[in-house]
């Protein structure tokens, strides 16, 4: 048997090294914003109103392949958190994406932004037009909340910390642009504008309060990252699915 | 290299045969009961008001490490069910435990039914007294909940069937027998006399419409047996850490 070099891209850090401050921490999360998916060429086309009506609805059924995994890798989560305070607030990302007897969540709410575009609502439920690539990363996601210490799943959705720039742009985008779109069925964007800054308040919080030692630190750090690289690849198996 | 005789309990039925109607499947759960842990000479010496103070602090303090897992047990079927309705009926199950901004949850009812009975908050929380086969039994059930299929794991919650009967008995042996403890501290009893009713009405209504190969029905069936043998091996760990 030969031996194995293992290399680790996390774990052998040129940069690692003392643990540093709660907002020096904030800073370095906040830096991974340069890799967040609003900077991907297929969402920078979106926004400037340059995708055709099939772009629009190849990303809007293959993004659904995510807002439906969203509420298991948040029970995924809760059920590896064992602070009855942290998931008394965490559960309510649950009910926000899968609904209750009385409010619309915001699986539905994709399903009726579909519905505007002109996907039936079967076609997204049945994952017809997912395509590999957004399957694999979707289920990359899932599995890192499932098996990865809750407090580093905690951090890889700090991407919400992001979202609300790219939410607002895509908003006004759509409302300019794809006229063709129903604008009551805009209604998930707009819900996320004030959602993603109440969810990432709670996230960065945990990961502030809890994230002391450079090892923790550093393991937040590339959660956010590994969680950029799954949306980025999302969106490179779209832009490759729905040429221009 | 030896060759392995492999066997397995629930795998190798003498039984296993065709599949039945979901009024005998509920029939074969039902009959379950006699397994169920009220049948445990540490609980029959309970309801016959023959345990001491001592034998029920330590029951008091050992169980709480079951209702503490209980909400992560809960949110990793919740992880791992991929049907919407079933997770926003399921949910209701965690905040019931973990309780809400509003509400008080069976975690913080069971700490107070521990203070009533004299064991102080922070020694329940800190585990100090919890044996180790009370802890690998819970343990084992949240690993059951987190490994196995979803629908097995509903399966295992059906020993809720049978607990209102405990409960209503232990409920009037501790008013009866128990009276050294503060009748408010015994709410979590009676919290669990309608709770446990409807989460298994859900629990039954999921397994009989789902499992309907012999293959399903026997895993179902596996599966409460294997609930039983957690909540007997806990009974098992208490009694001997406690003895008369």
């Amino acid at each position: 048997m030969t031996t194995v070099q293992a290399t680790n891209g996390h774990g052998t850090r040129a940069d690692r090294g003392a643990a540093v401050g709660p907002d020096e921490l904030v800073e370095r999360l906040r830096a991974q914003a340069t890799r967040y998916h609003s900077e991907h060429d297929f969402h920078v086309r979106m926004n400037a109103g340059e995708l055709s009506p099939a772009q629009i609805r190849g990303w809007v059924a293959n993004r659904f392949c995510y807002q439906e995994a969203i509420p298991r890798k948040d029970a995924a989560i809760l059920g590896n958190c064992p602070d009855r305070e942290v998931r008394q607030r965490w559960i309510r990302r649950i009910t926000d994406h899968d609904g209750t007897d009385t409010t619309e969540g915001g699986i539905e709410a994709w399903l009726r932004l579909g519905e505007a575009c002109g996907v039936p609502r079967e076609e997204m439920e049945d994952g017809r037009h997912i395509v590999p690539t957004v399957r694999f990363s979707v289920d990359a996601y899932v599995t890192f909340a499932r098996t990865r210490p809750w407090l580093e799943a905690v951090a890889s959705s700090l991407t919400e910390l992001f979202a609300p720039g790219l939410m607002a742009e895509r908003l006004a985008a759509f409302e300019k642009h794809y006229t063709w779109i129903e604008r009551d069925g805009l209604d998930y964007f707009r819900n996320r504008l004030h959602q993603a800054p109440r969810d990432s308040e709670h996230a960065l919080e945990i990961v502030k309060e809890r994230c002391r030692t450079a090892e923790q630190q550093d393991a937040a750090v590339a959660a956010l990252a590994f969680k950029n690289d799954v949306l980025w690849s999302m969106m490179d198996g779209i832009d490759k699915a729905y040429p221009a």
